[in-house]
């Protein structure tokens, strides 16, 4: 009647999870967000079109999904003038980071990332059993140079790189990140995390070139497409790499309403600019907010601002809580000096409100 | 410029598929199916207000899924009259099987399970390296006594037993489960999985003991509930091995429209009942089809019935085929001799109509 013989790895994994939820916050605080404005997610939700799409395929639910994924894949390849056969889709990016640690990571493997970049990547390297080394953000950016250097000394057969970059929406432009994967060790793999992408502007992707073995690249319908629940994203890679995935993934594990939704957003040009809008509007908002009560916003390229709080992390941290307390769901990077900031999502003109009543309160109760 | 540096495990793992899918072979023969019964999905759907449920969570789709399963955990904890703490919800079995496989599997290590059994288990198995040791059925059944000797011998961490069977749909009834939940070896942890549970005859589940840390339980809302493409099922475990998938499960990894189409599924227990007669009815139908054309279908607790040919895979397989050239997506068993059958899924009149029309075309064509 012992317990199960896990295996040394698991044994050794702490039960710790990368974020809490917010529904977990409510449950805690015993009552709902009023703004939910941390994890940014898409207030302004999905294409219409593509919550059609949905509710139509929730009849046909009893039908497992498609596993090859054959006309979103097709639809996507179009979108990008690439073959099918350089596409992956799986369930969000977060279900395709771990598919990659899976295949590239072994027990003591060196991975490159950022120190205070995505978590969840993190998690993933840390549950295979890598050894996480990372470079300090520079002026608030990832830093390229020493992120290849780095992989280059400790012989990472992988680096992660987001751009633009989640926790602090700065970026680097296509010239930038072009000389980083031409410069990308020998056997290294550059994990490439576009997720924010749609919002950035024109001339921060580089040019798709799906045969370059030297990087995937990550794309996702849980930001600008608003499909966040729904756990549906996909890779851009050589087309071996891409193929490696059939010997890991779940083949079944896409959701079939995903799929009709994803096919039916990406078909939907005009509320992905309606949305490119709406977002860039409230970032403006939200950098206003921040300015009025003497915060400094970062320029971002994603749907959010992070907001330099101007002194250390137990001041920011005090801002968050604050925010917190008048129902208002925000998060903050959790590394220093990034940590010296909040990270507020671009939220409807209902949010901003709260927001800009909330936050000179806060800092008034701190002052 | 090389390729990606692999793991020593992954570079080893075949890129083969456990399940080629039927849009797969809709594409490649040029058109698709009159009926679609080959893999024990429910034809009869979802419930109506899972539909609905679904349908409404389109619209909030933008947010990612409460990652703790709450309101789902509490409902099923509920229905089963155990603690939330015992339940694990994740992405149907085939994910939660992936993630039971990666905490208890190393290289090389031994896992037990029948011969013919479930493939996309001894997928998960070898991918994390696992050796599977098997024991044949038993006049079609799983053999308790020699998966609980082999184990043994093997110091398998692992068993893998599924009542009611896939691909056979035989049982065993509650006691004679619950004697091999009693004799599992000391440090082995049985997977019971009752995907098909809900179909079977009263007594075929033993009574649930959440505590006992000898099994994890199983279920899923893709068979009797209709919802295969929603990705959602759950498992029952002592609360420290259910606690323990948090160190390796994709924690916002479950569609918030399926966490929102199984809580409304759950409470409908007329149309499970509804669903439960339909499938009662439509089985004896395919038995009655497969008897009339001088072939012998096997008693089931399931949603779908095996059909023995009566001769060796040669013979089944050109059955098989010959259904598939008439429009008629069926599947049959990988092994011998269990591959002497075909195995048809529940169908609507329509989907029987076809078979009862097609059947005797198929064997004349054979004589």
């Amino acid at each position: 009647m012992s317990g199960p013989r896990y295996t040394p790895l698991v044994e050794s994994l702490p039960s710790t999870v990368p974020f809490v939820g917010p529904e977990t916050q409510e449950r805690a605080r015993g009552r709902p967000f009023r703004a939910r404005i941390g994890a940014n997610e898409s207030v302004f939700g999905p294409s219409p079109r593509a919550i059609e799409a949905m509710a139509a395929a929730a009849r046909e639910v009893w039908k497992y999904c498609d596993p090859e994924n054959h006309d979103l894949k097709a639809a996507l390849a179009a979108h990008h003038g690439i073959s099918p056969d350089n596409i992956v889709v799986g369930e969000g990016i977060d279900g395709l980071l771990g598919y990659v640690a899976r295949m590239l990571v072994d027990k003591e493997t060196s991975v490159a990332t950022s120190l205070g970049a995505y978590p969840t990547f993190n998690y993933h390297v840390a549950g295979y059993g890598g050894r996480l080394v990372t470079v300090p953000y520079v002026d608030d950016h990832e830093d390229p140079e020493s992120l290849l250097a780095l992989a280059a000394s400790e012989q990472a057969p992988l680096i992660y790189f987001a751009n633009p970059d989640n926790p602090m929406g700065t970026w680097h432009d296509a010239a930038a990140v072009q000389a980083m994967i031409e410069a990308v060790p020998d056997a290294t793999l550059l994990v490439l995390d576009e997720a924010y992408i749609e919002f950035a502007p024109e001339g921060t992707a580089p040019p798709i070139d799906a045969e370059d073995p030297r990087v995937i690249r990550f794309r996702t319908f849980s930001k600008a497409h608003g499909m966040a629940g729904a756990r549906i994203g996909y890779g851009i890679a050589e087309r071996n790499l891409a193929l490696a995935f059939n010997k890991v993934r779940n083949h079944f594990g896409v959701n079939r309403m995903a799929q009709a939704g994803a096919l039916a957003a990406l078909a939907d040009g005009a509320w992905l600019e309606h949305v490119r809008g709406s977002v860039a509007e409230a970032c403006e908002g939200i950098a206003a907010i921040a300015r009025a009560n003497g915060l400094t916003p970062l320029a971002t390229a994603t749907n959010f601002v992070t907001i330099d709080c101007g002194r250390d992390q137990a001041y920011a941290r005090a801002v968050l809580d604050g925010l917190i307390a008048r129902d208002i769901f925000v998060r903050m990077p959790f590394v220093a000096p990034q940590n010296r900031c909040i990270r507020v999502t671009a939220g409807t003109a209902d949010d901003l409100a709260i927001l800009s009543e909330a936050l000179p309160d806060v800092l008034a109760s701190l002052a």
